[in-house]
């Protein structure tokens, strides 16, 4: 296959099953031009994120699916784009390509993608495709928010409320899964983990409702684990901030109790559950937890307040103690 | 150096030099943050651009400078905006480090890239670093253009005269002196050579004022080589092409001529001159050339006509011959 035979077969997957998507934002262009075109929102601000996923690194060609790989870094830009309060328009991918690389795979990849594109209404607009030593993905993608609902990691406050949209760890407990053949766990367990790795679900509906409330000050996701995350959050705030609980997954549990290790650390250093952080004003973090309950089904998790001093603190039985904000530095 | 205080310098260098900037569009939240959030202008479109580079696919990391690797990479984006008749607003950079990159050269890679932002009025709004097996790049660029000035690969039509806006295969040549140190040229053509090759001008500018003339039919850059690239523009267009004349920079010949090689090669198939390809109403060519001159001191050089017939012709001297667009496949 040629580049420009391949761009025409990916086109045809990212076309035909976009037609169905109800998407205020029309492409005015899309794929197969220098660039592609499209109507912004007359009353929003455009959001835009990137992420870089290489092979080895961020995901494993060899134990996950190309449909898999390409949902999951997909997810991980969606992520982003729910941490801000905006709603996902469009994407662009940049895929290099190693020698190895089937067509098959490459096209199911974008299966991955695209699906996970059209389920929050964005489109997989464009993109750029080359030859890589490893396969690498560069998944931009480009959202809208009302100015007022646009919501930064940099405006919580002392005493605000820190809540995570759903419990942490799983996507840990995943990977050590694929890392390790011989853990035994409970079959629903496995599946559940495995599930939060290889298809995690960003908080992109969650993120445009908890942005609409003038009580929630500051948003990010938790891609790097809730002790680097909330470290970032908390320091972008001038803050510091105490974890009072943390909110581990039945399958992080499950999989570390299996595994000799810390659920509790793979809730705090895991990365990649891609649940949202948010600080809320702290008398209405009641009632909107409630209202929370009511509209997702699903229980908005405290996990500690900001504190006035900088640094990260953690409650444990004994009593406080400082928290190194760990998690991954993609560096190291 | 960690993560956080490498995005932290990046921050400095973008941000410092880009006070000056007076963009219209003010950037409401830059690096540091999940995404990057921008006020779209009310009356145009929006227009997104990727390219994914590659070390020693695209750039020779031991044989280029950072800054110069930087410099190309983001002209060879902002060249995409230029050709949608697009002014670029702001780009991300999503960057895989190789284990072995210093951080010192990480900066200078983006003093590069910035510089050519900024000399274009754009801004480096985010990004995302990682590591990587071997250095690779992937800038996302967008710009806004009116809607009427949006100028389409696929507008050419049969007669159209096709020209470019400089002539083609100095970039190929001073890839040629960096691949072989014995090469023997003039001092000057050498300069000309890896300037193109190393610092290439997007012609963003040009692309802006061309796409303003309601007798530009179609545009695209000319990144892959005057063959693949016209062969693209006019099977969009559903035509042909017929090219009479190949305009070879001054660098190209002296270059070709030390090395053995066919000057007329680098034009047709060498790629990464930037240069825009425009397809123009007949009877406007003259006029549109002689006021093209005079607003950038340069020549709109014609190349040839789209014809009725789809295929690509070249003239010779014997008569006429179909040209394989042959060109650069990115994944051959």
């Amino acid at each position: 296959m040629t580049e420009d035979q391949l761009v025409a077969a990916i086109r045809a997957i990212v076309e035909e099953s976009s037609r169905q998507v109800p998407g205020p934002r029309p492409i005015a262009l899309g794929i197969g031009d220098d660039a592609a075109a499209w109507q912004p929102s007359r009353s929003h601000l455009s959001v835009i994120t990137t992420d870089a996923l290489i092979d080895g690194v961020h995901f494993f060609g060899e134990r996950m699916s190309a449909r898999n790989i390409g949902y999951r870094s997909m997810a991980a830009n969606m992520s982003d784009i729910a941490a801000m309060g905006a709603r996902p328009v469009l994407a662009t991918v940049a895929l290099g390509v190693a020698p190895a690389a089937q067509e098959a795979w490459l096209l199911e990849l974008y299966e991955g993608m695209q699906g996970v594109a059209r389920g929050h209404g964005a489109r997989i607009a464009g993109g750029d495709i080359t030859r890589a030593p490893a396969t690498m993905l560069s998944i931009t993608v480009v959202g809208e928010v009302r100015r007022a609902h646009l919501r930064r990691r940099d405006a919580g406050r002392a005493n605000d409320v820190v809540a995570v949209t759903g419990p942490l760890g799983a996507s840990r407990a995943g990977l050590e899964l694929l890392r390790n053949e011989g853990i035994q766990v409970a079959q629903d367990m496995r599946e559940r983990a495995l599930r939060a790795f290889e298809t995690p679900q960003a908080r992109v509906r969650e993120g445009r409702w908890l942005a609409a409330s003038v009580n929630v000050r500051a948003m990010m996701d938790c891609s790097d684990g809730l002790a680097a995350d909330l470290g970032r959050l908390a320091r972008a705030s001038g803050c510091g901030a105490l974890i009072e609980h943390v909110p581990v997954d039945d399958a992080a549990q499950a999989v570390a109790g299996a595994a000799g290790a810390d659920a509790r650390a793979y809730a705090l250093n895991g990365g990649e559950d891609f649940e949202l952080i948010v600080t809320i004003k702290p008398r209405a973090f009641a009632h909107l937890a409630r209202r929370f309950e009511q509209r997702f089904g699903r229980t908005l998790l405290p996990v500690g307040v900001l504190e006035k001093n900088e640094g990260l603190r953690i409650r444990e039985a004994s009593g406080t103690r400082p928290l190194l904000a760990a998690g991954w530095d993609h560096l190291a």
